[in-house]
């Protein structure tokens, strides 16, 4: 048999067939697998030369085969399996419970926790071992992939004692999926829920989803989007539900669902939804027993309550705890939790947005059953390209609080803009809420050190497996049906440096980069470098290029592709751009200071204090807090007025940089990937452009003063830009209107 | 670097990557190319030992491309290319024109017309060798597909003498997809289309798509809904337009567009959209002179008008005559056509819907510019699992005629449902019109035979390539971004189908499924028969279980998802089941003969006969013309009542049996796509049953009569069928509701 097949390869080989064993569409992922070359090979193979895969759980048969393929794809050659250590090189692979090889060691597995593991080199009966061990079947899974991951980013094998524990409890995708494959602000195809063939028809992709999440330890999933439909939560959706976690079970994925606030009303045959009902309770509770009944491990709902048009417990006069601890007391009696969105503001509040989910939340903490946490957006208005960390980070020391962030590039080019993420949510944990004194990081708030005992079960490795610690971070996915899983190759890291941060939010984006690069592209040093540097330099670049200087909300409206700086009118002021640029004959930016909306103050003082000075302000953030002269001088000594231009300016050049970095090392990976970045960037160049002259044309019509020298005018006219339309831009459904005015 | 590669090959195959590499997703579709059976390579070797590609064009070049990739990877070894023949197995690919070689030998090329081919095995200069010949590039492209698949089919290549010309000028896609991916009554992912992208990335798909309408001769593609969208026809869209057309070029494949009748208004500026209105006649004018100067091939328009609530020429008061000719002087100074759908009828005409388009139409024949073609659906209702024959075939010799099916399978269970569709066309083509005395049949008329006269250039091989010869097929696409292209693998076969056909409507649609079985799975004749035969017992299953006896529209409202006999109200009678099954108490059916709506008397005397008497209509179409009494006695001598029991629980039963099939063959195939098909055949099952069962218990309300002996009773009663509901089953953009009342 084996013969037969090389036989069958050798054939393959020598026609149309090699090109297609060896095309690359991105499918894969990070989990390529692809030979090593022969010099790792060599040094590789006598550090693995039989697998020791102990005992048999659906988790365990996962890992070793995941471990046989990985060492198989990466070395060139099956590694076999033994019941036994006989000779150097045995990879022992389990837990303490299930193999008393791995009980008899000492491995140091106190530390690890539910879901951590220690990945150990040891001399075991006189022969050179390498153990894989964790305390639960889930670890062994993590660390099965880390193990792999060595392979995969040349890293030696000598004297491995590797431990590693999540520092954060729930790490979870939330997908804005609706139930008919739309998907809200996606821009990687259609969704890969389809629920229509669900549960009878299991896509082979569902599993591949499962794999790559595990490979990064993400534990959770919403499916459905915040922007809830009833019809998830009615018997024969549960059923497909329960399908799907069923599959991903064994992979340490939980599966979570939206809760629509009124879905009492809509399927429960019910005239309120009010929190407080004695009816409405009893709804939810039987709806929990029923979910619970079909899904043991049911992780809990996720809820946008009184925000954007969401039915909520406003709507019956009742606060968001009212709300949440309903749904919580529902869920907790079979250890689930609810994790209630904090992105809400009011269309009745004329008060500054950035400051609406604060003066709403603050005073209600402490207020939340233990089994809810505040998903918490990782700025105060809603993914831009830069905005300052939350003021609730750190200002609710009793309320468990999780952070959320944007994988999917809603604001930030959609998936042909090249932008790596990894900074912008560096940037965010690591920023210092000072909520007790400096050092209090948001990574610190939302792994539970800052604020540890309001907490149910902090302490990282405590606990049983899946112990509902309130401590999480979420992602808002940008997985579609796109071959490549995220719309664009370099998407792909995005979903991966949200997984690896959610494990341990102290990673470097630009180690987490490497990484990535070495395992999605290649090892070869002369691409690493260049390419990390690229991804490295890629979300400033759009931050230049859309929103410079602390600008923030200024894209088109509905759609959000493209500039709209001069967007105003409409159903409310704060979905407009003019709202948040307040350019005017004077200047341009926001007054968030005490002669204006004062949000600063929502921060602790000393932050508080430094974004009050205009002096101390960082000018990344400058237009954020301040209304600034056109005039006023910079660090740079050139005027705002020029440093705006050449912030759109350089925005643009450092794409054009990206676009030649890649046109010069993207020979060392195929070409279908290979050409697809370069057309994207391509686009990706035109669109900064695009943007650039946008958003000087407009803002110079307040401004009345001339370009600094030697840089270009705008292409067109303001007029031009301001009549450009797109209908079907993707990411909308159901859409505004299909025709342009 | 070829050792390299086959190093690596023998690598990947002692690894997981074997299974990679022999995975099957179904994405190759019939141009799989897997290597061939050791004895078949052996026999096929000597007779292609070298590939003479003679001239360079870009579609002799993609002509060679194929070649060399199929034969590669059928034979297991890349066939050398050479200038001269030089030994036995010459393959001499080209045309005359721009090969001496072919030039000089008789092949008889005069016959082949601007779209034929010659394959012939011949002595040329003392060598044995094959010559695929035709008058034109694409000749020859196509001819190279035919010899592949005679390879592929494991056909004898001796003594070759295989003319084979289309007999049918335009051979054309329909895609009802929206520009925003959504694809009406799509069932197989989103739309292949990615306009946002466009004109700056062409996905490889759109590659792989050209290839494989190439493979089969469709020489037209329609990417946009008949209810369209007038932002189609805007300048960025052209563009985009424009870049699939430059793609599709080489491959024979031609770009047509739906027009929006309204689209003077819309992105016009106009006032009105009147087609005798100087205004309205000079945009299109000035947009058909702007689409030309960017596709200087483009096809023409496809237009649906005062349909279903698309605007047209009759809310101006004028003829469809007038609206078809109006764009036809538009495009006909370029060459252009227009293709007007008679899908047509009115919300105020109380008469029967199966009569209007006929009333509308016949009194127009004879009115249309030379370059319109009436598109016509292959029945007078709307692709029914059954229907008669459109009573406008033959009915208007004076008018060119083109037959529009559908492969997308909105009223056939969608994807999950094996209906092979072949036998439904094939019924359609071979029905008789008699319009000119027995034989004059539905093929005879759309082929240009029957009213050679009538249409411009309807000889088979004459005129330049793309000829405007005026005989037409159009297939409503089922493709999508699914994987697998079409939504299950066996649905591949119907868009495989449709193809053979257009090119030869005379082909049998048993021979096409052999054909395909082989190409698609595997060529095991222990596998070929059962499957074929499954195959051509599928759609009998389906209106068995579904719409028996010449029932018809019986499906739920909007979905069209599952079965609906009892949908009635809403916006307009014609749009309901009552409205269709008639059901009372004292029997079933519609009578459409002269004591009802007389609709029969549109057909020629000799068919209006047959149909105007109870005893003389095929019982497969009783319903469809006659109220029949619940006891009357068919051939069988069993009651109506009793046989429609019988045909509804048959059709479960054929599934049934179609199950065992693919269980006790499909190990002869690869596990992926064995599991697919199985699973879906378990869908289609359970399906069939809920269709059976939901009709029984809706039916027996009327006739008040027992179930035959031995026939088990619906499984829930009738209220429970009624109130089942699926706000998210697919193919419906935008969605009629999200939740279930």
């Amino acid at each position: 048999m084996l013969m037969r097949t090389i036989a069958l390869l050798v054939l393959l080989s020598l026609t149309g067939w090699a090109s297609v064993v060896l095309a690359e569409d991105g499918y894969d992922l990070w989990l390529r697998y692809r030979p090593l070359p022969a010099e790792w090979v060599a040094a590789y193979r006598p550090k693995v030369t039989e697998l020791i895969p102990g005992a048999h759980s659906p988790t365990l048969d996962l890992t070793r085969a995941e471990l046989s393929r990985g060492l198989g794809g990466l070395l060139g050659a099956a590694v076999p399996l033994a019941s036994h250590p006989s000779q150097d090189g045995s990879l022992i692979v389990g837990t303490a419970e299930s193999a008393p090889l791995i009980a008899e060691l000492q491995l140091g597995l106190e530390r690890a926790g539910s879901a951590g593991y220690v990945i150990r080199s040891l001399v075991y009966q006189g022969h050179h071992v390498i153990v894989i061990a964790a305390n639960k079947d889930i670890g062994v899974l993590y660390g099965a992939f880390h193990f792999l991951r060595l392979l995969q980013t040349h890293q030696p094998l000598e004297n491995l004692a590797i431990l590693s524990a999540p520092r954060i409890q729930r790490r979870i995708l939330d997908h804005w999926d609706n139930l008919d494959r739309t998907v809200e602000r996606g821009y990687a195809g259609e969704s890969i829920w389809d629920w229509h063939k669900l549960p009878d028809y299991l896509d082979p992709r569902y599993t591949d989803y499962a794999r790559a999440c595990a490979s990064l330890g993400i534990n959770g999933t919403v499916p459905t989007n915040v922007n809830a439909s009833a019809i998830s939560l009615t018997p024969a959706y549960l059923r497909k539900l329960a399908a799907l976690a069923d599959l991903f079970r064994p992979y340490g994925l939980r599966v979570y669902l939206t809760a629509r606030f009124s879905a009492p009303l809509e399927i429960g045959g019910l005239k309120t939804a009010d929190p407080l009902d004695a009816g409405v309770r009893a709804w939810w509770r039987a709806k929990t027993d029923e979910i619970y009944a079909l899904i043991p491990d049911f992780g809990g709902f996720l809820v946008k309550a009184n925000s954007e048009g969401q039915p909520g417990p406003q709507d019956y006069s009742r606060t968001h705890a009212d709300g949440a601890n309903m749904l919580a007391d529902a869920v907790g009696r079979h250890g689930g939790i609810v994790m209630w969105r904090a992105f809400v503001y009011s269309q009745q509040q004329p008060d500054d947005r950035a400051k609406q989910a604060a003066d709403e939340f603050v005073p209600l903490d402490g207020k939340f059953r233990d089994n809810v946490i505040l998903q918490v957006k990782n700025g105060p208005i809603d993914f831009q390209p830069r905005e300052p960390f939350h003021p609730l980070f750190g200002a609710m020391p009793h309320t468990p609080m999780m952070l959320e962030v944007q994988i999917t590039k809603e604001y930030l080019g959609f998936a042909t803009h090249l932008v790596y993420l990894a900074p912008l949510f560096e940037e965010t944990l690591r920023s210092d809420t000072y909520a007790r004194g400096q050092g209090s990081t948001v990574a610190k708030v939302i792994d539970g050190e800052l604020f540890g005992g309001a907490t149910a079960s902090k302490a990282v490795g405590s606990g049983p497996p899946f112990a509902h610690s309130l401590t999480g971070i979420a992602g808002v996915a940008n997985v579609g049906s796109d071959r490549n899983w995220t719309g664009s190759h370099f998407d792909q890291a995005n979903w991966y440096a949200f997984g690896r941060l959610a494990w341990d939010p102290t990673l470097s984006s630009r180690d987490i980069a490497e990484e990535w690069v070495r395992m999605t592209f290649s090892n070869d040093s002369a691409f690493v470098a260049p390419v990390v540097a690229m991804m490295m330099r890629s979300r400033e670049a759009a931050v230049d290029y859309m929103t410079p200087l602390g600008l923030h909300h200024q894209m088109a409206r509905d759609t959000h592709y493209g500039p709209g700086p001069w967007v105003s009118g409409g159903p409310r002021a704060d979905w407009t751009s003019v709202y948040f640029n307040r350019a005017d004959a004077d200047g341009i930016g926001f007054d968030r200071t005490a002669t204006g909306s004062n949000a600063l103050a929502q921060y602790a003082p000393q932050v508080a204090a430094q974004f009050a000075d205009l002096t101390k302000t960082p000018e990344t953030l400058l237009l954020w807090f301040h209304h600034v002269p056109w005039d006023y001088k910079l660090q740079s000594g050139r005027t705002l007025w020029d440093e705006l231009v050449i912030h759109y300016t350089q925005g643009v050049l450092t794409v054009n940089d990206m676009r030649h970095i890649w046109a010069d090392h993207s020979f060392m990976v195929d070409p279908e990937r290979a050409a697809q970045v370069s057309t994207f960037l391509a686009i990706q160049e035109r669109e900064a452009r695009w943007w650039r002259d946008a958003s000087i044309a407009y803002f110079e019509t307040f401004s009345h003063r001339p370009l600094p020298a030697g840089y270009a005018p705008p292409e067109h006219n303001l007029q031009f830009y301001e009549a450009l339309c797109f209908p079907y831009a993707p990411g909308i459904a159901p859409r505004p209107s299909a025709t342009c005015q």
